[in-house]
């Protein structure tokens, strides 16, 4: 039991990391950016409360637990941003070598468990790994949106590659993915922080 | 519907302040203090791993609701640093005021949800609030030894005052509550980062 708990207090030490692991998001203040911590934190209390809006019925516990484990891999890869197009060439590789090291600290049977979350995330098959990813695309989006933009236009982002990020964001939840995209997304092309590239 | 899920946003918008309301913590890498946020976060992922050392079952996704929001009153009512003794006195009230308004936001159904797993956390008479408390405790131990007690050290922490504080800690988790004397707290009074003020 000593070395099954040494093995848990130095994993729960080593994911210390991941909350200065830095996003390219803005908190609500406009002023810090936020980090992968909170970003984890705030998806899980929206799981708790916005459920309800899935698609599919989901297993809450396991929904909250892919999120608040699923950056973990970022405090040795770093957090990619979701239209840097270099870096996501080689993300799945740096990732998955992440995976292997950290989870690797925990007892056997709880880094099997914290792997399998971690991969059926990233498979997103699943109507919590659906869901999981409705969250992960509706936080920075609502985010964004109210520190007006800011970070769409110093990035430069146009609609066509939100689109595209948020393919599958309806597949968690059609409501959720609606209600961003009229009341988070439309706005800002409007203002012209998101570039409207969609009628090229 | 419409009207349910504006108030569950405007929710989840007004609990993004609590990533700026900073503990009296630092972080694994000596420089930065910990937010609520992050606290929250890193005390969930702990419940995932640390439940089995409970004293009693306890049902997991309530303990993870429970860390994940008992914070939030710290909004408006600010962080009480556990051993300011001045601070203290206030805080029930504080902190009842800034539940009133913050969780007031949510839809009824949701809001006395919230409150009450609040609530529960704060009279700390169940099997989930005691481990919710015992998380709440170590998580901080866990860090300032991880420092090197500066923390302790700095706001000239004795021993009574940490004795003091986890009277209850054990009931969430005897192991733990060992667990953390032995290996945090003890071999930081050894080296005079926590003052012995036992023997008095």
């Amino acid at each position: 039991m000593k070395e099954r708990l040494k093995k848990q207090i130095k994993f729960i030490k080593e994911i210390d990391k991941e909350k200065t692991i830095t996003r390219q998001t803005l908190l609500t203040n406009g002023i810090q950016k936020e980090d992968d911590a909170q970003h984890a934190w705030h998806m899980a209390i929206m799981t708790l409360l916005l459920s309800e809006y899935a698609n599919e019925e989901i297993d809450i516990l396991k929904t909250i637990s892919m999120l608040l484990i699923h950056d973990i891999v970022e405090i040795d890869a770093g957090d990619t941003y979701a239209y840097d197009q270099k870096g996501i060439k080689t993300q799945r590789e740096r990732e998955t070598k992440a995976a292997d090291r950290i989870f690797g600290l925990l007892p056997e049977d709880q880094k099997v468990k914290f792997r399998m979350l971690w991969e059926e995330f990233e498979n997103n098959e699943t109507p919590e790994a659906h869901f999981a990813h409705t969250m992960d695309n509706f936080q920075p989006i609502m985010l964004n949106d109210a520190t007006n933009g800011k970070m769409w236009e110093e990035n430069k982002v146009r609609l066509s590659q939100i689109l595209k990020r948020n393919e599958k964001t309806k597949l968690g939840s059609k409501i959720l993915w609606e209600y961003s995209y009229k009341n988070f997304i439309e706005p800002n092309v409007k203002k012209k922080k998101i570039i409207d590239d969609t009628n090229l």
